[in-house]
């Protein structure tokens, strides 16, 4: 059976080219349109962006031309990867939902619409259901589909494994990487020997998110789950990796070893997939990990850290760790579509 | 009237080299004496140790003879800054004090003794009456004083402020600078592109500590505040400044609002010291301040700052941000010292 | 005696904060106008830039109206400083200096126009006689007065100490920082744990300004010095400072003690002008000195630092060391206005 | 048949853990023995050592009881790999190659011995014959083999692609990463921010080992190449990769094109060997590579990058990069013996 054919929307950017990189020798998928601005339709992907990987772009990538992404007709694809900036992904991705496409988005755009399902293959892949009650509204042959936040992503997968526990309330300072605001949108300037306390919007995401990530489907829609969370975010001068210091608070006393358990024994219940890692939840028994220059690059990007399980107030403290455009960005998206392509959702 | 000959034990570490930059001009006290383990005793200054802070050492101190901090009597001086490690200044300072020194201590070693003042001055320059009860105990000449860790001045300068809103717990979540832990501390290849999430002993301190600061002197004793205080330290590649992510819960229901105006409006009621900055504590309006490599230095590295004061469950989230060897460990015990010397406390 | 009225062009960029940083308290000089680009017009200079720098910026300037710099009836000034982009420059300036105006400019566009004075006052003091020619050509009623490449300025000052010796040929490896490509200039992305051994353009400064700079004299115009230079230029993860390692080469043999005392012993000759520094060469003794960290800030960053002097073939190798947002851009301008005030070149 | 069982002279350190490593899953070679200094003797190794590579330190390697290096009848291995200090390595090789052993050394203490083969595969296997006279001399049943000095690598493998061009001087200026001092080699307080232009040694090294190593081997010794070759060595604030900018200077005019063509048609003429990169001089088109963070891991860290090929007075400018503890420690001291075993020389 030949693989099937996907594009990725807004292949020049810096998450664009980690779709590039991980669908470039992918066992189900292969890249069929690399589309982005109208600036970049029209030339060779190798001059339409400046590849800032230190793996090597393929030559028969580098090779293909450019579509214009506003024009869904040349691109020759089931399921598009949205890499978009939020603000050209609101449109754009209906469009392209419209004419029939899968499109698995990274973008913000959609995921707290009521019926396009946000979801953590591990986490709450029944939410997929959703696509049902999307196509009836909209009419749509395709649909939409998207991942979390990159910092929401490391932390909820966290919390799914101790749901049992009920947990009530959660803190979070995160301590993130330059690669989360793309190529440019961290100058060197402002993050060199400082850090940057303040990310715009990403404090409501990590608060909002997890809630619907979490929740339950009930009838015809998601049920937020009953859960506080307050968040602090933070630029730290670290190239890839998101780290995160978690309090959890639970409705009974709860003790780390049992948080320990919890995490240690993770059933996501999932079939195997081609980027899902061994460990999505790997838990470090050192007391400095994880740390993200080791431990990001852990399946393949793909494997979540745990680390410091400790008491506290009413719960436990825990390090959290991902990589932000792996993990958090690009293989989130390629992890749903291949959850969505196992499950023959058309 | 002349100045008051000081000495500084432990002279050649980091924390030394701040205390001998901070001293070489300083209005009140000039330094008689450099004391330093025996290694670096009958050597110059400039030979004992490696001058690593971008200020000029002066060169008739560059000239002095280093002598040996096992021997108090080749020290010239009414008080002596002890910049030693822990495990040293235990017994050290204890000789020193009834050997008739004023001890301002910034070792750990003795702080959490129940006759020794734990001070900073805009917070608790009243548990210097602790002298008389320590002296009494001991029968030494001198005595011994000391001031929090790093990390615990930025944040309990900020909480001081907010006391009569009645605090019940705080979490905070750090991100200290490299020069915290020592010229050798803390090595290139474990920290570039990287975040540490564990400082050993630090968050011992941090939920220590503050209880003992902002405790109330009842009796003969300082009585621990009945706050909650969980930490989680991490440290992050930034040369100087410990910035800091604060949620502080209150009995009642307190607005961001009215955590401003206390933070803006907090009088320390000390009399003016020549190392006491013109704010100690200085609220930042811009979204993404404080940030260490541009604050750390307000008030000559004494201001500490304050930024995003903004909701939390029962309480709010805020910023806190301070220059850890300066206000946070050379500058911290000259202001003790300046206080004893205006109280005249002999 | 009043001030003399100054306008910074170009005031919200990386230079131009530095130019407004050092200007905010000059003796000679206080700011008129500050202009900037049509999107600034208008508006608050505190809301036109965000400003970057860990001083203050002090409140009378910060509420300063931000004037179109294409409009020169609406500066208020005698003098101009230019941290235009060179693009912008190349008209700008020309109109600025046929209004009225002494132009001090930090921008390339004009620094080898053969009627330009292209100046370090230590170094070429007398080109500024080109100024007559450069009136007597275009008949301006005011003039453009320019400052080299911030690279340039650290090598040529060396050079300039050891002309007497003959150089015949310079090579030269810099380490750049990053504030030389201004706030956005250089992504973190880019250059954490990075080099980037290119910066476009850089190379063909440093090897063709120091010529015009070190050249003579002689009836009407500046005559090339005899001097071969070659470049290699490299951007590093350094905030500030730029570092340069030489080799220079002399027409007869040449030994380091000779050129250290050429070096330590080097007379500018100029009368005492506010921000000429105490030593405008520092010779460093300690074999890993000079360091950007520990030594761009000497002299208020207007001192250019040495070390290891020390054989090569033909000649020696040397360490160049200087603040290139200070000495290198800022203050390399202003030095050139208070020379040009003091010779009351008008 | 069988692997060749190896041991490694100072696993602990960061070179000898990039031995450890590469050595996990070789297809010549299995660990038999990991050695160290007495204080790790008869601990695990998991405990010995703290794994510091963003690789998984396999369990079996784990597992492993460390031996005193001291005691080499305790060492199961024909060939041991020597990650010592020189001060150490300049007796303990000795004991090991007289004991039958071959020693390839990755330590500075033998390279320059004239019966001491200082070889790099690609550029001068036939040293490999200066073994004979070693044991003629010494009556050893084994011998010692070096590896030049990592920053002499990467230049040398570039100079020997140009040897037929009659080179007759080199000037070269390094930025070398901090993983080339070990794991406590640099603090992140001297280099954070910062440039050190000074690495004790490094100079004299690259100056002499490179005439050895491009010497020709006349009758039964090495007569050194008639180059004269001038460094200046700086420690910049990267992990891994060391960056040079090079200078050389042709007997003869000698375009750029025609090094180019040079590099690109380098032809080592090896056999293939396990850790022989397929490129080992790999040359960039783009004008801002190579850059360490990008490409030190290309060819799994065993190419050496060679861009910007320009011209300079009497020769050529480039620049080559290589990552230091790969291509320019370990690796390079397995390649060594990789083809040592395909040479069967015992």
């Amino acid at each position: 059976m030949g693989k099937i054919k996907v594009g990725v929307l807004g292949a020049t950017g810096a998450v664009g080219q980690r779709f590039v990189e991980m669908l470039s020798d992918h066992p189900w998928f292969e890249i069929g349109t690399l589309a982005a601005s109208e600036r970049s339709a029209g030339k060779k992907y190798r001059d339409a962006t400046k590849w800032r990987l230190s793996s090597h772009l393929p030559e028969d990538i580098a090779e293909m031309e450019v579509v214009n992404v506003a024009d869904p007709h040349a691109v020759d694809a089931e399921i598009v990867f949205s890499a978009l900036p939020a603000s050209v992904a609101l449109e754009v991705e209906k469009t392209y939902a419209s004419e029939g496409f899968v499109v698995a988005s990274n973008a913000s755009s959609h995921r707290m619409d009521v019926d396009v399902p946000l979801v953590i293959p591990e986490v709450n892949a029944d939410h997929l259901k959703l696509v049902d009650y999307q196509r009836e509204r909209t009419g749509w042959d395709g649909f939409i589909v998207t991942n979390p936040n990159c910092s929401t992503i490391m932390m909820t997968l966290a919390l799914k494994s101790l749901m049992s526990l009920e947990i009530t309330e959660v803190y979070v300072a995160t301590m993130q990487a330059v690669s989360g605001a793309g190529f440019a949108g961290v100058s060197s300037m402002a993050i060199m020997d400082n850090v940057i306390p303040y990310i715009a919007g990403e404090e409501e995401k990590m608060e909002k998110e997890p809630l619907k990530l979490l929740g339950s489907f009930e009838g015809d829609a998601v049920k937020d789950a009953p859960i506080t969370i307050s968040a602090s975010c933070n630029r730290v001068p670290v190239v890839d990796g998101h780290t995160e210091s978690l309090w959890i608070k639970f409705r009974e006393d709860v003790s780390p070893e049992e948080v320990l358990e919890k995490v240690q024994t993770f059933d996501h219940g999932l079939p195997d997939l081609p980027t899902l890692p061994e460990h999505s939840l790997f838990v470090h028994n050192d007391a400095d990990r994880p740390q993200p220059r080791l431990d990001r690059d852990m399946g393949n990007g793909m494997t979540v850290s745990v680390g410091r399980i400790r008491s506290a107030p009413q719960g436990v403290r825990m390090v959290v760790l991902g990589h932000n455009t792996i993990r958090g960005a690009s293989g989130a998206s390629i992890l749903n579509a291949e959850l969505i392509s196992h499950l023959r959702i058309k």
